[in-house]
């Protein structure tokens, strides 16, 4: 039986038609709205898929508490230092503080979320325990995955690595993983130990490889060499991936290629101020590419506001990409590129998918990419989660 | 006699105070507002200066006009080519087109702009035309210089130095230039003809030059020496200047050194693709920098809303400003910077100055600059042009 029937509705900013929903599932693109059925008036509106959110900070955004004046010190260790601190200092909470990301990315039509909690000595489990706390109440308005992520380091900080193997057991995901040669000191230490991790429980890896130029090439190395070694394929992704922006193009061309025999997956946020990964290379050789907001309104920096159509515009920004069909592969970064990512099965505007889709004025792709509307209507499996571009669940 | 008083304001995010306005002018921070006068209630608000466009193309923005599916080459000269022939498929009228850029800056707080307009043996006068009659129209609502633009090459189109020069003898204010070596071909030549134009009229020079590296550093010692050579002090600007971001930081700093004897102003839009000056280190070595929309939804790219608290926060993340104070420079490059480089001689928040303002929601200047919130109050000489993010006055 259908539940719910949207009318007018263009999706990809094609030719009008209608899109029925069964059980939370789209059943029928283009059929007949059968009488009686609720229907949403679409308006002409554009249909996308939910938008996904592969990597997100969702422990330790400060998003609606008081403004956090920064005035951290330059180095990466000056930043993960303060907000230890921090953490403590301001009142962080992680359970609090990720529903409320939660609530800002529905609104602009996040459907799925990859979030790394951290894991240190000083926090133990509480970002873990916060974060699932908020993916049990808010399951209704997104799919999250959490990634176990040891962002003071792993070896250089006894007692981590055990407290990532009790995040594992508690419920997370997928085993987080942070350069291993710039601040863990021990490539081989590092990456043989959340591999190690990730086999014990049957996961996935999804590390921060902020390294640059050759470092960064010999960590990837080390990390392409474990994924076919381990036979995890499609279960290893790499985050940030500077060094895939160095100015070698025949370095960058074997990484690339050595990447998709792998079938490692990369995500890139396009950082405006660092080398990026090139997405458009990437994709043509069969790389998988997710992206993600990374931390927003954080004690690392005050940019972001979890928008992922605001995301596939910087992407395109950063890519250079000015053709309308260039800026439609941004989109598809934050959207089907992101569920591949995260391994989604049923995914997509697609008879038989969830129905996870954002309804939004725009005459095409490209317009609502750079346009980026507020007036969004964002449905969870066939269910209004947010209206005018804001959720309509409460949080704390 | 006061015209109007703003109570319970907060200029730059201090506390909370009232601004009187006298005959357009600023006539003191602080003061009580006399009985009767017409108030405006600050609401709590955030004041900042009126934002500065120093870097514009109104002539040729495609902003409301039907979607144009861009499918253009990846070359600078497809991109140019492209354009001059789109002008007259498409019927982009430089008069309409640029109302409506007018219209959109206002409404998102600017209230002065520099515009780059083309001028080529196809389109002749039309374009500086148009723009001049939207100044005129519009001429309460912003300040507005006009910049003759030899998009199309100059000495390499025959018959467009002397368009340029109708165009300076027809109300343009400055004169502009293009890629002396990439575009022209003839960086002696292309830099005598502009300059001996600019001496001509007594006007100043402002030279698209997006030439990288050792070209782009030759280029720019060329017109380094012209400057200096004719007294031409405070009177040039260089826009883009992606040469400043090649790698080798003794040819940049020495760059740097020079533009900064001879008083040059460099205008950057932080270009997330490309290489990109050096914000805070032109700034603290005395170059003046300001920064603009350069062209929002044209034939070039999809891109741009001529929002200049957007730019501010594109230039924070291109430049890796995270911490406040160096957001706070961001928006001062917007603010003053533009204002410097377009030689404005009262411009600010003091008493003395034009009631050129924005009063915006917002705990500090950082929480404005990364929110972008559209509600915005705008006023042009102690008029409001913009309510709600939208200019009060019509266009085509």
């Amino acid at each position: 039986m259908t539940n719910l029937a949207i009318s007018n509705i263009r999706p990809m900013g094609g030719v009008s038609t209608s899109i029925l929903i069964e059980n939370g599932r789209i059943s029928t693109i283009g059929g007949a709205i059968p009488p009686g059925c609720p229907t949403l008036d679409g308006g002409g509106r554009l249909a996308i898929p939910g938008l996904v959110e592969a990597h997100a900070h969702l422990d330790k955004t400060l998003w609606g508490m008081q403004w956090y004046r920064n005035e951290v010190g330059p180095r990466l260790i000056d930043k993960i230092d303060n907000e230890r601190a921090a953490k403590c200092r301001l009142g962080i909470d992680p359970a609090r503080q990720s529903a409320r990301q939660v609530a800002l990315s529905a609104g602009h039509g996040t459907t799925h979320i990859r979030t790394h909690v951290d894991v240190d000595t000083d926090g133990g489990m509480a970002g873990i325990e916060g974060v699932m706390a908020t993916r049990a109440a808010l399951a209704d308005a997104v799919d999250m995955q959490i990634v176990a992520f040891p962002q003071s380091g792993l070896l250089v900080r006894p007692g981590t690595l055990e407290l990532m193997d009790q995040a594992m057991r508690l419920g997370a995901d997928v085993v987080g993983g942070l350069d291993p040669c710039a601040i863990d000191r021990d490539p081989k230490g590092h990456l043989d130990a959340i591999f190690a991790l990730a086999q014990r429980y049957g996961r996935g890896i999804d590390i921060h490889l902020h390294e640059t130029g050759e470092m960064g090439a010999f960590s990837m190395e080390l990390i392409i060499e474990r994924a076919l070694a381990l036979g995890m394929r499609r279960n290893v992704v790499i985050s940030h991936a500077f060094c895939l922006g160095m100015p070698d193009p025949a370095a960058v061309a074997r990484l690339v290629d050595a990447l998709a025999e792998a079938e490692i997956a990369v995500m890139t946020t396009g950082t405006p101020s660092r080398p990026v990964p090139p997405l458009l290379a990437l994709r043509e050789a069969g790389v998988v590419v997710g992206s993600g907001s990374d931390g927003i309104r954080d004690t690392w920096g005050p940019y972001g506001n979890a928008d992922m159509l605001e995301r596939a515009m910087l992407l395109g920004m950063r890519n250079n990409l000015r053709r309308d069909d260039q800026v439609e592969q941004a989109l598809d970064v934050c959207t089907h590129g992101g569920a591949s990512m995260m391994g989604l099965a049923d995914y997509g505007l697609r008879p038989g998918c969830p129905a996870d889709m954002v309804l939004l004025p725009g005459s095409c792709v490209t317009a609502a990419v750079v346009s980026r509307p507020r007036d969004r209507i964002v449905l969870k499996r066939g269910k209004i989660i947010a209206e005018a571009g804001t959720a309509v669940f409460t949080t704390l």
